[in-house]
């Protein structure tokens, strides 16, 4: 194998990127992860290019960031990422923050299925392609478990998707999901803590036009459950821990 | 002077920031266009933490953007910057997008203020230091211009900042006010044309909370004006050229 089974890349914060405490959001956080992770597999032959020859796409299933401290401006982030699990259907993907000095952001833990383009359904996974780079550096960070349903006890907050949110595949950017569910906090949120976990289910995909209702819900002190909801029905939910 | 006048980035285009169409879209050349700038100023002792030190801070005052072609899916792009001219209230600074062939996609020109952080208020440009980097380079696009105002003529659709929407100064961030005056743009006109121009004059930074009214108005076939109102009052203005 002549690539290591962890990859390495480099971002530096940049000011117009962070949010109005000099912090970078979680919604960046995603993008660097998307980045990673799309990079990592395409220097390893399962890449947007290659799972297109093959009519196939990755979708983004589950994502749980867990952080203890944020990059601020101008921070140099090296993120570690690897493939920790294959199987049928899913395969998990691990990833690692660290800074200049080598000390640990935070850990993120994603799980991935690949869909047939054209009927949208999953397909099955080449297991022993990938299983090729499976590697058991830890991730010691809760995985994506149950996130308890919402939308029935809130009234939720209405969001129809636009232009600016949809992605290649013409719908609902991964990264928009978390960015119209994070506004649903207050700003004085923002001020007074921090996120310490989030976690995210895509369930189904949001288009253009598409009508949404946006939930969130305190389960316990600084424990919050979310949803997106289109017709009633959940296209994603969402837990957020804040510290 | 150790540092060349023109400065040179290089991006890879990305498929989780693609448009449905697979190509790059405005707010995201604003994204790299601001990466430059503030690298190259950074890199000749007015970035960022050199102008906080001073308690001052760039703002964009206006910005025009022509596209010959956009750049598509794991495209690379080299992007030229260069400041053209320094005044004592303005400077303004070039951009050239070229591709992997060293082909053309398109130019912007951008003008620049730098405020008094506590007062808000412009503040007097250093003009032997900035103009010891001026080039006469070309930008072949017209300057940014007079944009007519439209919020009397359309309704408008309304709008509230949100927390993803600040930048590190805790104002609407100037990309964000690119998403939100395109997103009025119905999606059929994307699937259809292209943007040929789009210009904006920012006029007054949108604060957290803020109600506001978008406005689009079509001035001639294919040309567009629009403007983002607080209260009443244009915040920014913009053009857009479909082709």
């Amino acid at each position: 194998m002549d690539k290591n089974k962890v990859g390495e890349f480099h971002f530096i914060t940049e000011s117009y990127l962070m949010d109005f405490r000099g912090r970078i959001t979680i919604p960046m956080i995603g993008m660097y992860l998307l980045h990673a992770a799309s990079s990592h597999a395409a220097d390893r032959g399962f890449g947007y290019d290659d799972m297109t020859e093959r009519h196939t796409a990755w979708v983004l299933s589950r994502l749980a960031i867990e952080m203890t401290s944020y990059p601020a401006m101008s921070e140099s982030v090296t993120l570690y990422t690897w493939v920790d699990e294959v199987g049928k259907l899913f395969t998990s993907r691990c990833f690692e923050l660290v800074n200049g000095e080598g000390k640990t952001f935070g850990y993120a833990r994603s799980i991935w299925a690949a869909i047939d383009m054209e009927t949208r359904r999953p397909t099955l996974l080449d297991v022993a392609g990938l299983g090729a780079y499976i590697t058991d550096r830890p991730c010691p960070i809760e995985k994506p478990g149950k996130i308890a349903m919402v939308e029935n006890d809130t009234a939720g907050e209405s969001y129809r998707v636009k232009y600016s949110d949809l992605d290649v595949n013409g719908h609902l950017n991964s990264v928009k999901y978390m960015e119209h569910l994070l506004d649903l906090f207050d700003i004085s949120m923002f001020r007074e803590k921090e996120i310490s976990r989030f976690e995210i289910a895509y369930q189904a995909e949001g288009k253009y036009g598409m009508e949404l209702s946006l939930h969130n819900k305190e389960m316990a002190p600084d424990s919050y459950s979310m949803a997106i909801c289109n017709e009633g029905k959940a296209i994603c939910r969402a837990a957020v821990t804040w510290k």
